[in-house]
């Protein structure tokens, strides 16, 4: 073992040697990130049998029902079964490579950027401890007597004057109602909730007894197309659960225009309203049910969406939105009692909605610039969201410019024929064998493939394009994959990624050309976005000392395969790092800490806003960038020289 | 006429004058207000043809279908039909008279203690003017284009800091939804509805145009037993309109401890709160309807009540109230939105309730002395609020002492065989002739006997006993008024007040004995409760300077009548001031003023509190009292007098 408590992994043949592996990898899966070739069919559930390897060192696992006695006996073990607990060294046999050794011995890909831990993540931001804005005191109080029978509300409020130093505290009328009785419960022990508002304090809650180890909130990342939930320990400061779902309004439509358009019919605006809290509904209940926590005992909520989607969740007309020049009704919205949006919480819990900049570039991409730390920042940054809705944010701690364009939902498994969001069993990396185009998968938790989700898309259009099956065009070649590439009942070229005998479904799992013509789209996009806004401050990728990027699409996201798409140009990979979900990291902080919250409405006021609807420019870069990677090869040198085989 | 506008009427025989009557005042309800016995039998509708006497001088009216051609054309006319528009002289033919010429010639009743006029009401509390807590303004925005694209809500909050002087305004979320239409639809003028909060405006309702001249408040009075309301013009500073109903709570139980126990039950605090929003929705609906107002033109509403009728009102549990040591859950409650409550207005709408000093002395009486201007008088001054919670305060702008306790709903009707409340039929005037006890009565408005009310009840009990036909123990003396004292099914009992065939219903309209064993603990109640209130600060009724009788029972109550029957101590008159229903004009002063407002709550926070339960004294009283006038005659020397003749 490192004195980093990680292990050194070496493969041969071709001595490739990987550092930093942290205890309990799994072979595979660390195989393919470093662009090891190593044959796969079945996504890493030991159903295929083919990814028989040699290992020697500390490891556990390799057995399998597929892996024949023979081979055990003879030292191999399945690498999708496999977990590093020490140094190893893996010698891949000839049967379990990619056609021959070419595949290790072609040049090593760029490296996959930095991609941050959890403990990482809390480092972005400086300066913040947890101190929420809403917080649980617990106080007991004189039992009153003939001499002194004030009423039960001034007894709770002298009691917080005296023992908790809140004074002219506010008290929300519905902790009145039943306070009589929750005083007298634990013998005048009581645990305030109270928030603190512009105004001066709130109680807005109070519960017999000492609760104040139970105090909990919920962050959710409100996407157009997906949704995600972290339980908080505002106690510990930890994550205790997460959960994710698509958004339920994309069944009104697939991007923020056509969900506007929808809300304008008689009971859109409500239908929308009811879709969105019906899927918060959903993922709030699967983190209370993991983590066992009680609905009353979180104190509030806090949600990061972009404009349109704020507006849709507060059931806020949208209308004006979408029409020049592009006004939302409001920016800054208060906290709204969270069951009066439908939500099944105690009355006691806001939800906070932060704070928008303009139509386009809402509360996500403030809460992502905080999540991220951009806003702390010396270093001229670029931020990008890859969403739905694509964001990108450029500037640092003194100056940020946001713009945003409607990318689609490729990135995050929609408008993809066997498209699913980035959970257990989706397709997150994939390798096509050059000569024979045979297809080799991973999937998140080596579950069985389900679909294929935002990096998986990618990959493998990546792959497809190096190996020369698909053109720059986005059309396949007829022949170039053998039975990989066949054309559907629809009369389209279709390449088989799984094969029904190894899927959840049964049925085969497929990339189709509409899927890859929605990627192209999607990618497009995010490049001509990005560039019209650095174009708009003067800059050029050059100029950007470090690239966030943020995401639904995992994790996983590799820097090489992004730039052989062409969303992003070719560049050194230690300029990129991935922040995930940076939306929700920044929800986190502010649930977290108050002096957080100040500082995304600090951001949100200082942003401005470039306006991409009616921009010439972007239009431009847009058609421009509907190729792959780019009509313009100049930032794309690497895959120049590999595409230039094929030409 | 005089030059106040006034009238002199001098009736005969008797040579009796009657200084200061107002134009078109009805003669018969003169004439009983003043101790003239006039023959009526059915209550002032013209309908037993018994009360013809000869007028000269201008008047009106004075015919019916009852008055024989022969007595017209002789001048004789019907006092009930007749209103006085000049100087008057009227003559009570021998027939007219109650019996001889006894009542015309017997000393003259006390005056009637001094009955304010709603001029002189306004009057009571000096420097205030029409500044409500809520208000409305209109502006003019400019209209959003590219250069300026700001949301629909930052614009509006400059609007309302740059047109109106208005920084740093909240904005109720639910303003925030119909924002961006509202804006447009009259052409970016708009009105906001902004309150003065504690901590600063907040704007609550925007609609389209200018809608400034519409602007409405209701105020409530919530008794026990009944419940009135006023719609309120905050444009003109205006009564619009008024009405009144039975508190749909008195099914659960007559009194407020009945009413606490019946909201200890499952489901019982609910079933309260939704009967007295049952009656306020009711109340309200027709002061809107009368004055053809809308109801999103109401822009507060403000509520009096005792410390339990808030409670329950607001949903908030008032089980510790009625259990030692007294304790209310709160006194003073925050606004409430109205439609939470269930009331069925606009969602911008607040309900401000007034604080409340303790269990028993509620925001009625804070409110009756804000009202009555109490709160601002240098004179020592008695206020006492006769309903169904009798409610005493003593002092001056600079103390004030307050009790309550509980005098039952007799005096609103309630707990009366034929009780009702103080409107249209209810009779409200009674005289008995004293040798044949034939009743003679008058009704709210001249209609048809419906029942009878507070004042009605008060007046009866008194002319009985005067009559020697009830006794001081309050059992009716056989064979003391012939036909009308009569036996019931129950073998009790009753005296006939009016016949079936005058009144409305078609039955006869009687006063039983348990009728008037409830006025007498009501009576009880009030007059032990004063005593003990007085006492308590070391003085007597003499050192009082003034007296402030507010109540439901009308503001016909004739001070020697209530004496009579011993709810106050025989005293001069002129000491005595009706002001009605003192709770409502508090309620329509804070309405209409913030200052005022404050001042209510300045009041809740210096007044003092006697309490009655397990008070010794008050129990000591309470017994002598249960007497008519009172065991103890020292306060009593005319009725002492009066009474001496039939012992």
């Amino acid at each position: 073992m490192s004195e980093t408590g990680t292990y050194t992994v070496t493969f041969q043949p071709g001595d490739i040697v990987c550092e930093g592996v942290p205890h309990g990898a799994n072979l595979l899966r660390l195989a393919l990130m470093e662009g090891v070739h190593i044959n796969a069919s079945c996504g890493g559930t030991g159903a295929c049998g083919k990814c028989k390897v040699a290992v020697k060192g500390d490891f556990s696992g390799g057995k399998s029902a597929k892996l024949p006695r023979d081979d055990f006996d003879a030292g191999l073990r399945l690498a999708c079964r496999v977990n590093v607990l020490g140094d190893l060294t893996v010698t891949i046999p000839e049967e379990s490579r990619m056609g021959d050794s070419a595949a290790l011995t072609h040049e090593r890909r760029p490296g996959p950027g930095r991609a941050l831990t959890p403990q990482d993540l809390e480092k972005l931001v400086a300066g913040w401890s947890v101190d929420p804005i809403v917080k649980k005191y617990t106080l007991t109080l004189e039992p009153p007597d003939a001499a002194n029978n004030i009423d039960d509300l001034s007894r709770l409020r002298l009691g917080l004057k005296s023992q908790c130093g809140i004074e002219a505290a506010s008290v929300d009328f519905h902790a009145v109602r039943e306070l009589p009785d929750v005083l007298r419960q634990e013998d005048w022990r009581v645990t305030a909730t109270v928030v603190e508002t512009s105004r001066g304090p709130k109680v807005i809650q109070v519960a017999p007894g000492d609760q104040s180890a139970q105090d909990y909130s919920i962050v959710l990342d409100i996407g157009t197309t997906s949704i995600y939930a972290q339980l908080l320990d505002l106690a510990s400061g930890e994550t205790v659960a997460q959960a994710s779902e698509y958004n339920g309004q994309i069944s009104y439509g697939d991007d923020v225009i056509s969900r506007i358009v929808y809300s304008q019919r008689k009971g859109g605006r409500k239908a929308l309203q009811q879709a969105v809290v019906g899927t918060i509904t959903q993922v709030v209940e699967q983190v209370l049910k993991k983590a066992g926590v009680d609905r009353c005992q979180i104190s509030h909520m806090v949600a990061a969406g972009n404009t349109t989607m704020t507006h849709l969740l507060l059931d806020v007309n949208p209308k004006y939105i979408r029409i020049a020049p592009y006004v939302p009704a409001a920016t800054f919205m208060p906290p709204v009692r969270a069951d009066s949006l439908g939500l099944d919480v105690c009355g006691h819990i806001h939800m906070y909605t932060f704070p928008c900049v303009s139509s386009y570039v809402g509360g996500d991409i403030v809460s992502g610039v905080i999540g991220s730390g951009v806003f702390q920042t010396d270093k001229v940054t670029l931020y990008v969201d890859i969403g739905t809705n694509g964001e990108a944010v450029v500037g640092n701690r003194e100056w940020l410019v946001a713009t945003s364009c409607s990318a689609g939902p490729a990135f995050e498994g929609g408008g993809i024929k066997h498209g699913m969001r980035a959970t257990r069993g989706a397709i997150e990396a994939v390798q096509v064998e050059p000569r024979t185009g045979e297809p080799h998968i991973l999937t998140i938790g080596g579950k069985k493939p389900v679909g294929i989700c935002g990096s998986g898309i990618i990959d493998a259009v990546a792959e497809l394009l190096e190996a020369g099956i698909l053109g720059q065009n986005g059309e396949f070649k007829e022949g170039a994959a053998g039975e990989w590439l066949r054309k559907n009942e629809d009369d389209q070229w279709e390449y088989v990624l799984v094969r029904g005998e190894y899927t959840a479904g049964g049925g085969d799992i497929v990339v189709t050309e509409p899927d890859i013509d929605n990627l192209m789209r999607a990618k497009g996009a995010i490049f001509a976005g990005v560039n019209t806004l650095l174009d708009s401050v003067g800059m050029d990728m050059d100029a950007v000392e470090q690239i966030y990027v943020a995401g639904g699409f995992g994790k996983y996201l590799q820097i090489d395969r992004a730039a052989a798409i062409g969303l992003f140009p070719e560049m050194d990979p230690d300029r990129f790092t991935f922040v995930g979900n940076g939306s929700l990291l920044g929800a986190r902080l502010v649930s977290f800490s108050k002096d957080m919250l100040k500082s995304a409405e600090e951001v949100a006021r200082m942003m401005t806003n470039i306006e991409l609807s009616d921009n010439q420019r972007f239009m431009d870069e847009y058609m421009a960038a509907l190729f792959f990677p780019h009509t313009e090869m100049k930032y794309f040198p690497r895959m120049e020289q590999i595409l230039s085989k094929f030409s």
